[in-house]
């Protein structure tokens, strides 16, 4: 049987991206978003959406560039304090030690210590409501070799990403491998 | 050290969603979509982005509606094989024995068996490239009441959603819990 829950919104699971920029005196920051993912292909592309209030509304608009940083589990109190306080009262990479690097692509620095980074240069601005989507083309990718199997490709494993459950309010980690894509659905 | 990976479109983890349209015929359909998320508080918003050459691209553009169906582990077969088939070619519903049912606030079909249904009337369509991003006003969650706990809540080790994680082509469980959000982060 099911329910109702109204208007909101969710859905199971969201990323973690944190989201990397410089303001106006160049000033590095960073906040995490849950609520994006990739948008396309061709030209690579990702959206993370923002509200207007927050500093990286504004520094993504001036800059026209940002980062997008993928924690690995072990960064669980940083993500979440980079969600909850805000670039305008405090430094966040002093507060947690961990360290800006410009970007050679684009004007706004990455997490050295993150295990995944795109380089994003801003393409299309999209006002929604509440939130403004920002469609960043991914310029490159950079990835910690230790995350990398023998043949060059990301080990999950290894990587160790985490996930946001809205409304349980819960980060939680990758579970069992449960299929190959593109291949089990062969079996029906 | 860090290895440049070149312009790809990947982040970890993506969701699985799967969009449920109908035809002109009135034929309903599902594919798979990885490339999507929510995009907007207020008004309630999620994100998928297709290619023009899929079936649901016209579904959505003449319906202007759709639902995104959150499928339980238990569905992995379904949903790759969703994503590996076009519903030009095929009943997905008649082959999988799932069931499609008309949704009473917006032109598309849902599929009771999956857990978490999203009802949505489409607000944007925006052209990135290879990829159309269509943003749609979710209007009601439904959810199964087995998915819920004592207090009305998701509980996540109950609805058992899957993620993808591109490049590695793998499906996978939600793994152990890490941290509670707007929480954990005040450790720091």
């Amino acid at each position: 049987m099911k329910k109702s829950l109204g208007a909101k919104s969710i859905v199971y699971p969201t990323p973690i991206l944190v989201v990397g920029t410089y303001d106006e005196r160049g000033k590095p920051n960073v906040m995490t978003v849950a609520w994006g993912g990739i948008c396309c292909s061709s030209p690579p592309c990702v959206a993370v959406a923002l509200r207007k209030a927050t500093y990286t509304y504004g520094n993504i608009v001036e800059r026209k560039a940002f980062t997008v940083n993928i924690p690995s589990e072990r960064f669980v109190r940083e993500i979440d304090y980079f969600g909850i306080t805000s670039g305008r009262d405090e430094d966040k990479f002093s507060k947690t030690g961990l360290t800006p690097i410009k970007s050679g692509l684009v004007d706004a620095p990455y997490i050295q210590e993150f295990p995944f980074i795109l380089e994003c240069k801003l393409l299309q601005r999209i006002e929604i409501g509440l939130h403004t989507q920002f469609i960043g083309n991914i310029l490159d990718i950079k990835v910690d070799t230790a995350v990398l199997d023998e043949k060059g490709i990301i080990d999950i494993g290894k990587l160790r990403p985490m996930l946001y459950a809205p409304e349980c309010r819960a980060y939680h980690g990758v579970g069992s491998f449960l299929g190959r894509a593109f291949s089990i659905g062969q079996e029906l």
